[in-house]
């Protein structure tokens, strides 16, 4: 193990985690991405206290992955940003719906456009897609820190 | 608003959230597909307290995405269950990467067979990539509950 330590500073998922990592937070974004929330009230049949509530959505429009619009300034509108997160939500749900959905998937994606289904893939850039996930290694990138890669190269 | 609610008891999403859903508990999943993490020690350099790394491992495998496993049973290895989450840490990675890494990316996922770079895409069945999150729509599936696919329809 020792030499192979991704320290979470320097980790985009941990970076990630850091602005939606919470329980509440992706379920916040997703029901902004496919409900059509957009008030505080719109959000509160998720179940959540209102202060948990009003704390995720503040935070999010700090951390620009929503801003506060409509005429009264009361509205929550995903950024281009949060609206990104649709990709997560998906991989969730495909991992939710493989694992703990003995009566088939409660919701599928489709594209607006054409109406066809829509699915995660894990796509290589040189042989097409990568359906076992035992195929993927992790190798420094041009973010990570030249100690860190040296590490992570000799183990 | 009103008919458009997914209850979280029906939302893939949120089941999965239920098993993955604590900040520590991606994170420690990452380590193992990634940074071959086996040992109770091997996740302690995530600066996790050790009561929280303890609570999740037997937490992860109550859920069946770790099995104990080595010569002295201390040993967690992620089942195929597990290892299949890790498309959610490169989409969780992704979002990170082109938001939350000025310096560029710090890890990179390849892969294995062929050292191609791997990435997660959308991709419809009819028409192929879909490249805007705001092209998706999320519809009743075969596991929703009639009277709450009626309500979504309705919408």
């Amino acid at each position: 193990m020792l030499g192979r330590t991704y320290d979470a500073e320097v980790c985009s998922a941990a970076r990630a985690l850091e602005v939606v990592g919470e329980r509440w937070s992706l379920l916040i974004v997703r029901k902004a991405l496919f409900a059509g929330a957009r008030r505080f009230g719109d959000f509160r049949s998720l179940g959540i206290a209102t202060n948990v509530l009003a704390k995720r959505l503040d935070g999010f429009v700090d951390a620009g992955i929503m801003e506060r619009t409509g005429p009264d300034g009361a509205e929550y509108a995903l950024t281009e940003q949060g609206r990104e997160l649709a990709t997560v939500v998906v991989a969730l749900t495909a991992w939710g719906d493989r694992h703990l959905a003995p009566d088939g998937p409660p919701v599928l994606y489709m594209h607006a456009g054409c109406g066809g289904s829509v699915a995660q893939r894990l796509v290589c850039d040189t042989c097409g897609e990568v359906n076992d996930p035992a195929e993927l290694r992790a190798v420094p990138g041009p973010g990570m820190p030249a100690e860190i890669a040296a590490r992570m190269s000799a183990s």
